[in-house]
């Protein structure tokens, strides 16, 4: 308990600054009656406040008018109807208003929007009136005054720069959003990525640190994983979600932190948790040092549906087990060779027990005999197989009509990181292009959740309306693109 | 227009002090799910803001919480079903609210409501949720400490007495507003009745000197007329409907302001107005000396339904002579002669032009024969019979089945002051006591805009939601029962 508050404690102290600025969209006034309707077009993504003015056009209102007002990431969110939204998710992240105003006046909106349409319906008013004044007031801790533009040749790559930086612009705000307009929670998954971007673009540090203390702050479950999301707003609150993988993805956040700042103050105070987190994963390891199934929701992976995940959970473990010794090596703790023979013991039992000899590849009764995308990509960021053996796995199955394939840009990261790991460059570069170019080529202002070229309604829930069109864990391709100088 | 300057910056110099006062329903706290509802019940009816907070119950709500809120004057009102209201009014004036929350927070709404009950409906709501500290601000202009209980031995009139101040205090904000929960603007017919029981009461001369000045800086129309209502939210705007009645009966106001104040610089600024308006009527007598028909909303006298009106507004212009002529000698004003010659020669046309000396009754071909309590009440106020001859009339004709009957409060209160001009104060009192009695006996908190006792759903629109049930024209029991210490 102590820790938890001196950890919240940290992370109230590295609250990091926000940057406001006003956009006014391409209509500066509108004439309406009752009925008529106009969209305002920000011309960007903004995450923030919206505020006009209205006024009597000739006569007196004479009743108070009313309006709805609808904020779309795009164009497809502003013509969908909302009121035909079965519920899943809630209906409540459906960015629409009904308000009643009583006389001409200046209106800021309460709530917090992240939109780049605008549409203003005249519900109802007795006379006519005159709307004007429109303002947004985007927000984000972003600084973009530091941020450097992309130093590739190659026209595509940069506008998906371009497109990436933006995302995790709209997402840092007073925390790592996962999608400003939808879940707007701390999540480990997409911290992590949104992290790792941030080192080569923004660079906001507080925001980082300011992160990983909030999930050191959390309640842990019986099992003793953290939680895997948080809430910050109004006031703190710990997830009731601990999903293995992202319990492992803190960790590895932990060793990107130290890589990227040398901080050896944040990692003394974050050691015992992160070992906690990789003592907790051996616990639910059978005899062959196979991961055990778990009640609840164990593991995310990505959104694919039915998608079988223990190999890939697998995976993320060893995954965390190779970062995490690194880090010890280099901070001088002798554990590090504790962690690394456990990490040599579990690929060999990976590749014993996990790996088909005859199809050449990880499909288990584990996972149901499933062949996924996902297995192969997380054996071998794993390190289970390497080189050639790994290289034409990993390039079969991502053209393989029987493999299970990625939905999410989060699990896409994933498979691109195995790529870019196998030294395939151009391959990574072509799968880049492919899935964050596609998302381009259909007007993306910021990347989205959820992506399947070939099914632009799909949802990871149960409707498109609600998913989330800037959604951090889709932002890495300027990680890539910075890293590997591309 | 620099009398019009001069009379609007003397109606702002005189703008009220608002008083405000928390009320606290009876309920504290409410915990709900999706599709839970709760009332709320003030204890009274009051006029401001309403603050609530709301937090998680157990887990984190997760997504935002929608309510819809409701705010009625009576509990038909949270009964009635807003979504069939069919236009007639705007429907915009129905107290009801969607709003969205995003977290855990305290929230001002920051429409002014008019209400006894409020009525929450937790819409939508991913995890139960706490609703507490429920505030309503309560504001009047009208100070409650200057006013002293009536000093009835009559228990009815006593009760009478308080909704009655009740609801002058209702409509007592930063003008007279007609109505707090609809129209909230300031009109003539109402002013009148509002300042002359705010003599009697809460004798608060500031608002009254106000009004009369923001009627003062209007536009008056082809005809000479006054605006018979001003909007001062959030900037002064005169209103388009020029009902004669209404424009005479500011100059009686003026002549109240006289009475009550002996304040001769607010006369002297008001004079020529009040000059204007009696000449403006003036010029549309015919040659017998009779009222014209005009194009357009042209008389008000009553909400009645299809009410024939020019008799009893002919009245209305003798009643105005009167008291205009006895301001003028009150004054000094040797003008005082010519006024008084006309009403004398005004008086002798009606009673030759429009009384059926068959009938015994003001029926005529100016009103197609229609036979009614206004023409009556109104001949008799502008002294065209008297006596024996007036009294007969009038006693018969409130008990007519024949008769139109008054259905506002505002017609009503003409009645009575007809009754005790002619000295029926036991009848003047029976019919307080029936009419207003009536609307206590329903439960009132405050006294409504239209009243017919045999028809409670009657309204003077389309539909009963849209009435207002405290309404400014319907306080004046107060002043008969102070003035004729009844």
């Amino acid at each position: 308990m102590k820790d938890k508050k001196l950890f919240l404690s940290k992370a109230q102290k590295n609250f990091p600054e926000l940057y406001y600025r006003d956009i006014k969209p391409d209509v500066t006034e509108f004439f309406a009656s009752t009925g008529d309707s106009f969209l305002l077009d920000l011309g960007e993504h903004a995450v923030g406040h919206f505020s006009f003015a209205f006024d009597n056009a000739d006569d007196f209102i004479d009743a108070p008018i009313r309006l709805i007002i609808k904020f779309g990431e795009d164009m497809r969110e502003i013509e969908d109807d909302f009121s035909a939204y079965e519920e899943g998710l809630s209906k409540t992240w459906l960015q629409e208003e009904i308000i009643n105003l009583d006389f001409p006046q200046k209106t800021t909106m309460p709530r917090r929007y992240a939109c780049r349409y605008i549409k203003i319906t005249v519900d109802k008013t007795n006379k006519p009136v005159r709307l004007f004044d429109f303002c947004f007031r985007a927000s984000t801790s972003a600084d973009v005054s530091v941020l450097e533009p992309a130093k590739t040749a190659d026209a595509l790559l940069n506008k998906i720069d371009i497109v990436a930086t933006n995302t995790l612009k709209e997402c840092m705000q007073t925390f790592f959003e996962d999608g400003p307009k939808r879940d707007r929670r701390l999540w480990t998954g997409d911290l992590r990525l949104e992290a790792l971007t941030n080192y080569y673009t923004f660079k906001n540090l507080e925001i980082t640190k300011r992160c990983l203390y909030l999930f050191a702050a959390g309640n842990c479950d019986k099992l003793g994983f953290l939680p895997s999301y948080v809430y910050e707003t109004p006031y703190y609150f710990s997830g009731s979600a601990h999903i293995a993988d992202y319990a492992l993805l803190f960790v590895v956040s932990v060793c990107d932190y130290y890589e990227h700042t040398g901080d050896t103050a944040v990692i003394n105070d974050l050691m015992q948790i992160c070992k906690s987190q990789l003592e907790s994963f051996r616990k639910i390891l059978d005899e062959n040092l196979i991961v055990t199934h778990q009640e609840g929701w164990f593991a995310f992976i990505d959104w694919c549906p039915e998608l079988e995940k223990l190999t890939a959970l697998q995976g993320v473990y060893l995954y965390t087990l190779e970062r995490f010794s690194e880090l010890l090596k280099a901070i001088g703790d002798e554990e590090h060779k504790k962690y690394s023979l456990h990490l040599s013991e579990v690929r060999h039992a990976c590749k014993k027990h996990l790996y088909d000899e005859k199809a050449n590849a990880f499909i288990n009764k584990l996972d149901n005999g499933q062949f996924s995308v996902h297995s192969q990509v997380w054996m071998i960021l794993g390190g289970v197989i390497n080189g050639r053996e790994a290289e034409e796995l990993l390039v079969s199955c991502l053209d393989s009509k029987d493999a299970k394939q990625s939905v999410t840009p989060y699990m896409r990261h994933y498979v691109t990181e195995a790529l870019f790991k196998l030294n395939l460059k151009d391959e990574a570069v072509q799968y880049l292009k492919k899935f964050w170019g596609g998302m381009l080529e259909q007007g993306a202002d910021t990347f989205w959740e959820a992506y399947i070229p070939e099914n632009l309604d799909f949802s990871p829930y149960d409707n498109r309306v609600i998913n989330s069109l800037c959604h951090a864990w889709s932002c890495t391709p300027s990680y890539f693109i910075r890293k590997y100088g591309l």
